[in-house]
């Protein structure tokens, strides 16, 4: 019992702060968030990776609550491997946890508590005390957190920005932020997506309004509209732009039927739902008459969009009559796949309006003036930047100093720190078993696992397989040698390169003596030569395996 | 004979009209640039990207010229590859013929006839007549072209931006275009590369105030500049900062150390030579005293920068006291690697200015305004937009319907598609053979090559090699199957893994009567048990390969 409060930083690849936080206070632990990253294509064959959480299942007796912020999966996509190993009931807001049940639903044998809080609810938890604070994102019922302890108390923004104009109604709440920054904070952490970012945020409203004008210009050509399932608000819009303009809606992509489903189930959506047909029924429509809504925003390969776009989508043919919005933009590391989609959209005779075009899209995340507007309600004592590279970081310290902070009352963290605050302190104090776990079908891998490096290894320059029989007491070759390459030569090199290959073997065993020999000496012979041969031969170096049988 | 104009597209990947194209006029044709692309993540293994010249090499005796616009890769760096199959004199500006000189000293058994030209040469070639016309970009040398035939005159303005107050004091021949535009011009070949943005673009100049600002307030600093080596102009700018604040200049990097010395040797380069010192003295000066210009920018693993990043380039350790300046805008593609070198430069203490923060870098790209002062300027009566993705082209077309273009005197053209000009038309009249070989080692590959396919595949889930051997006569197996992988299974499940899946196949292997059976019988039936066991074990899909031996 030592009286402080300790912040632990478990999750995020690249981004810091992210994914999922712990805050320790004597021998309760409250977390939150529980969220996963997707892979790179730094990660082949990785289904998604998700926080290391060795320190939470050693500490699981302590842990009374996981606390959502929103229904994004980087802040929920983990539950169903963390509620493996920890049981702890889940709050959040109706919205985020009709995803979690949504989700949970592919693993049945988990089972959970889910309790729904509103803004202005306050939790009570032990030790901890935890209020929620109505915030703008792009998904719909976002929360920010002020947790309150004996050792000073934490505004946690979560994901947000401040959206003057909402579709729901209810900005974030300004006001309950200025007053408890008037009553006293111990500690910000504060979101950094968009630090580097002049100005403010574009309204959600605004995109509602160029939409709109994309309907009035285009009342002859079937439109699609490609966006996140899980922005409610903006597929609020479509509906009602759809409606006014006499379009019936389709949702197509597995995602966008799923979470409208759960959006109208809840009232989070609400339409006219004759307006929304299946697209087994597009057909009886005129182009005119129709508003396709799909996912594929991010050029995912597999995706309704990325489909239509290559012919393979079996219900819908693009033709010169189409027009295609990309209601999104492309998160950094997807711009090629975006703009390949887009490319063979304009190709098939369609015309294509995107971000870089028109704004029809808005961010969800602060930009700088917005981040001062919190700073300044706020004025914590302490604070931590959150959500972010270490380049976003290190600029949110920047912006918090040119506000009349003082560079000792700022931390960075790091994946794996752990912090400790009093009411007068603040310091980091050590690290814990934190980074990322990779979920590869059943398995756990660690990043810097061996299976990564071979398969990085085989995707560079493939594989040459070759097995020799060699008898044990004449030391000779038995039969012909076997080689099998793959993803290592071209067609028209491929017959003589085995054959070649086979022969280069053959010769250099003759000129040994192998009777009795170690066969590992005799495979890590071959297995040089092969090598040798195929750099020579090709300029390529593929993973060589030998294998040597004694007959 | 048919008096027409042939323009034959033959390279690019994704990009539209850039890296190399034919002008063919009965029996002669110029070839316009032999550039190279840098392989994406989805080419694994593969080294360059070349235009397939299946077309040329069938017309070989036709080509009288290459003509190079300027000296970048993507311009010149097929050159050694299509000078083993071709033989025609080469033109270009000094620099641009240096640099192919350079490139080529590793194909000395490649030779070749180089003929330097200046803006306002006009060159004589059989039935054509090929003007130079100077322009800026962000490499020094770079030309535009009029192409005069009896078939009408084609201006081509290879990469160019309109700056007017270019390094090098002279502008963008802007009074030639309008020129050639008021004697009449029937074609226009113009690039698209920014045409989707807005207003002008950057002065290089400017970029040279905002480095003397960043010169000015780091005095203390050792001061760090990335930027591309065959940036001429911004490498001129920053010795003359310099020399100005008192600072030695290092160059480090192989291709920037190669180009600065071309670039000081034909005088493109100017500077007192003493302020260049070797890497190997920086001990000797001050962090005050130094300027370290290195290659890296887009994050390049192997490059200075990068090993500079990660601690592992011998003479230059990252302190606090380093003010990092990124000259360049990651290339699409390239974010997610420029951005991890600028975490750690962070990480390890320094400070550093990148273009999201500051205007270090002016792209050597027209904006839209710049391309519609062409336009406007060469009133050409055809139009076909050049260097661009598809949506570029789009865009570009749309544009010069905005200046009053009709849309039947613009043509779209893809990769391998030709298209013939006459003084009063212009049609695209057929396909050749073109588009991409893949430069793997020494090989060449196609796109849809199987090898790519593979190391895909291996690099997805690896691959598991089974080699069993049976004795024919008993149908047993002889001995312990081997079982080998690699890319599949993580160490904590690896050992059970093999024993288990050997185990299966000896089981499966008892279950048949193997007397005389066919080996390819047997080996299929393997590589189906062992999939499907990996499949419900692991979730996972490995390339398997199975060897099956007679005994």
């Amino acid at each position: 019992m030592n009286n402080k409060l300790k912040i632990t930083f478990l999750g995020g690849v690249g981004e810091i702060g992210k994914n999922m936080t712990a805050f320790e206070y004597n021998d309760e632990i409250i977390v939150v968030d529980a969220g996963l990253t997707f892979p790179d294509d730094e990660l082949p064959g990785i289904d998604v990776v998700i926080p290391d959480i060795t320190y939470l299942v050693n500490n699981r007796e302590k842990i009374k609550a996981i606390i959502l912020t929103h229904g994004h999966e980087d802040h929920i996509g983990a539950l169903p491997f963390v509620l493996q190993q920890i049981k702890a009931p889940i709050y959040g807001s109706r919205l985020t946890l009709a995803l979690v049940e949504n989700k949970m639903k592919e693993h049945q044998n988990v089972t959970f508590k889910a309790i729904s809080v509103k803004p202005k609810n306050v939790l009570k938890i032990g030790n901890f005390s935890v209020e929620f604070i109505k915030v703008s994102h792009s998904i719909a019922g976002s929360l920010a957190l002020c947790i309150t302890t004996p050792a000073g108390n934490v505004v946690h923004t979560g994901d947000f920005k401040i959206d003057f104009e909402p579709i729901d109604g209810v900005t974030t709440d300004l006001q309950r932020f200025g007053e408890l920054g008037k009553k006293g904070v111990n500690l910000l952490m504060c979101e950094s997506t968009n630090v580097c970012k002049a100005g403010f945020s574009m309204s959600e409203s605004n995109v509602g309004r160029v939409l709109e004008d994309i309907f009035k210009n285009h009342t002859q050509n079937r439109i699609f509209v490609a966006t996140f399932a899980s922005n409610i608000h903006r597929l609020q819009q479509i509906l009602n732009l759809a409606e006014k303009y006499k379009r019936k809606v389709v949702f197509t992509g597995r995602s966008m039927v799923n979470i409208t489903e759960v959006g109208l189930k809840i009232g989070e959506i609400s339409c006219n739902k004759e307006n929304i047909i299946d697209i087994d029924k597009i057909d009886k429509y005129a182009d005119s008459e129709l508003c396709i809504v799909t996912t594929g925003s991010q050029g995912e390969p597999l995706s309704a969009l990325s489909r239509i776009a290559t012919g393979a989508f079996k219900q819908i043919k693009i033709t010169n009559n189409d027009l295609v919005v990309f209601s999104a933009s492309p998160i950094p590391g997807n711009e090629k796949r975006v703009y390949t989609i887009i490319n063979s959209l304009f190709q098939k005779g369609a015309d294509v309006i995107y971000d870089e075009l028109s704004d029809v899209h808005a961010s969800g995340h602060a930009c700088q003036e917005e981040i001062k507007t919190i700073h300044t309600l706020v004025k914590p004592k302490f604070f931590i930047p959150v959500h972010g590279e270490y380049r976003h970081l290190r600029m949110h310290k920047q912006l918090a100093m040119s506000l009349g902070m003082e560079e000792r009352n700022i931390v960075i963290a790091t994946i794996g720190v752990q912090v400790e605050m009093t009411p007068n302190s603040i310091k980091q104090v050590g690290f814990v078993t934190a980074g990322q776990r990779l979920v590869d079908g059943y398995g756990l891998g660690d990043m810097d696992s061996n299976v990564l490096k071979e398969r990085k290894q085989l995707s560079e320059d493939g594989i040459c397989v070759a097995v020799a029989t060699i008898n044990n007491v004449s030391g000779e070759v038995v039969g012909d040698p076997f080689i099998i390459t793959r993803g290592v030569v071209y067609q028209d090199e491929a017959e003589a390169f085995v054959q070649d290959t086979k022969a280069m073997i053959v010769s250099s065993l003759k000129e040994q003596d192998l009777r009795g020999c170690d066969p590992t000496v005799i495979r890590n012979n071959i297995k040089r030569n092969i090598s040798n041969f195929i750099y020579k031969r090709t300029k390529r170096r593929p993973m060589i395996l030998t294998i040597v049988t004694l007959d």
